[in-house]
């Protein structure tokens, strides 16, 4: 199968022109789509996870429905958790929930060692299902960043506060650096196995990162995210590098790696871009909140990003975080208008 | 009775050269004291504010528990929700729940008017019997800002994703100006209440406010902010405006006012002050978790800080945000002692 190096969204993530500006969004499939739901009322999460067919067509919901410019495998970012021997469940509306966290030494080296190609086979037989259903539309792959897989793990879910993850680095880091070492290496053969099996661009999500200051983010991060962004930019696939409540770490995050880095709407585009330099692409960066806003107004804020990014190929539009559950579906679908739209005929 | 002018803390606010740098902790009366416990097994968060006595003698503890160098009034920023005729409850474990939050233009134009001297008495009373029993430690008042204050009540508690809120502002911009103020005259009479009462200083906590974008904080939020610090201002008492996740609105949030900066350990305390300029103090900075690590680690951490302020009166020493349950109680007494033997005899 030739990839499709002519996409919008492929030639944005090498900083090339494009005829349009490409747009996808974090999370596109999901519970604001009536299709989505409609399988989530015989399937749990995991169920569509396990089954690559499922994974699959709920993949390409969003892609028939909305008209974007990527495809990004449906899947979970704490799936690793599976082999690597901990229990994951998810609790009604209340996120993912891991049975008995990683909390010493003993935890960490009772990880199991994950084997992607066995282990997680399900979500590369996804991959290979979507690369011969989806035509020119270029596949995302993903996987969660160190930290932020670290965060669940030790948490034993969801966090406000990152008490027990922080209080681990600051009080035993030992420890800390043993799961982080952990961790990279494991996600970093999950991700190179996807692209492997067919992904042509991988996104990286640290998404609590911004709960850190940069010198906590340089020590304990740093090393273990660099580790796994530039083993997948050495497969040649465009990656994308992307956290929320970041702008104090942006700098620091170009220097672990990616060629594309994501930025939420706390910093104006122009500024983010300026911060981390015009020699990486950006993604972002609406308000997912947005979307639930009138179309006059979803369109004052998508072309105010939109020019805060014009003249300089690089930008793929996107929120800055993921699409929330009870998103207007016509709403998501009239940004990929707008953006599609924005400047033809200028 | 005088006002003790000469404090460590009140001249730090003035950024007037100091023997030690003053030190204070968000929160510093609460759970993870003994003593506290004490009074709240026998009397609800509300209760306490109710009764002066009460508040007073729980505002009073840490002050000769830890040796702080200023106290701040035990209180809680929805107090004024109540005279607005709002149903506010502490829910075990939850936080703040607000019954029959407020949506619509009629459901502001229902809150009632608010007159602190007799609505909000207790409040006042607390600190009249404080300023008889602190002696030469300055009192700190507090309100929360009107965005802060906002949030909750639109939202019906606490949030992540502050759907709500940002709907009404998106989509609703009237209903939101409306309630933001109302919101700003309430706590404005209720702030210049407190200082006539007795408060040496004021902070404003804007929390929350690190969940917006630049442009809309200066939509939405900015000239409410002002009417409320710049009439704090004018009463001659120094006033601090307080955020957290803010490092791209730090420069408005000083446009709106404060003699004293808030900044979160997101940024570095010398690049904080550097952007929002040094023509104002700053208050912080230190992650609360730190206080969960061995006293080694806490003291690197908060010799860090105070190097990074060294030289330049102005910083007054803090958490980047409010003391954490179980913060062990010993390692806050210590914190207090690191700050303020750090540079003596050097």
């Amino acid at each position: 199968m030739t990839q499709s190096t002519d996409s919008r969204f492929l030639s944005a993530c090498h900083r090339q022109p494009v005829d349009a500006t490409p747009v996808w969004f974090m999370r596109q499939a999901g519970r604001y789509m009536a299709e989505y739901r409609v399988i989530r009322e015989k399937y749990s999460l995991l169920e569509i996870c396990y089954h690559p067919e499922l994974a699959a067509e709920v993949t390409l919901q969003p892609v028939h429905a909305l008209g974007v410019d990527a495809a990004i495998l449906f899947a979970d970012i704490l799936l690793p958790a599976i082999p690597l021997g901990l229990r994951l469940e998810f609790a009604k509306g209340e996120g993912p929930l891991i049975g008995k966290p990683v909390r010493t030494l003993a935890d960490v080296n009772n990880l199991r060692p994950v084997d992607p190609e066995t282990d997680l086979v399900y979500v590369l037989d996804a991959i290979r299902i979507l690369r011969e259903n989806l035509g020119g539309i270029p596949l995302i792959g993903f996987c969660g960043a160190p930290f932020t897989v670290a965060s669940y793990i030790v948490e034993g879910g969801s966090s406000r506060e990152f008490l027990k993850t922080k209080t681990m680095m600051y009080s035993d880091p030992q420890t800390w650096h043993a799961l982080m070492d952990k961790l990279s290496g494991v996600l970093t053969d999950y991700l190179l196995a996807q692209i492997r099996a067919g992904a042509q661009a991988v996104q990286v999500f640290d998404s609590w990162v911004g709960a850190l200051s940069p010198a906590d983010y340089e020590t304990f991060v740093l090393p273990y995210s660099q580790r796994l962004l530039k083993a997948a930019q050495a497969e040649g696939v465009p990656v994308i590098h992307f956290g929320t409540n970041t702008t104090t770490l942006l700098p620091l995050m170009k220097q672990a790696g990616g060629d594309v880095l994501g930025l939420d709407w706390r910093i104006p585009l122009d500024d983010g871009w300026k911060l981390v330099g015009h020699d990486v692409a950006i993604q972002g960066n609406l308000d997912p909140v947005t979307l639930f806003a009138s179309l006059p107004e979803i369109k004052k804020r998508v072309t105010d990003i939109l020019r805060r990014a014009e003249g300089r190929p690089g930008h793929i539009f996107n929120l800055g975080h993921g699409i929330l559950q009870n998103t207007p579906v016509e709403n998501v679908k009239a940004v990929v208008e707008m953006v599609h739209e924005y400047g033809v005929g200028k």
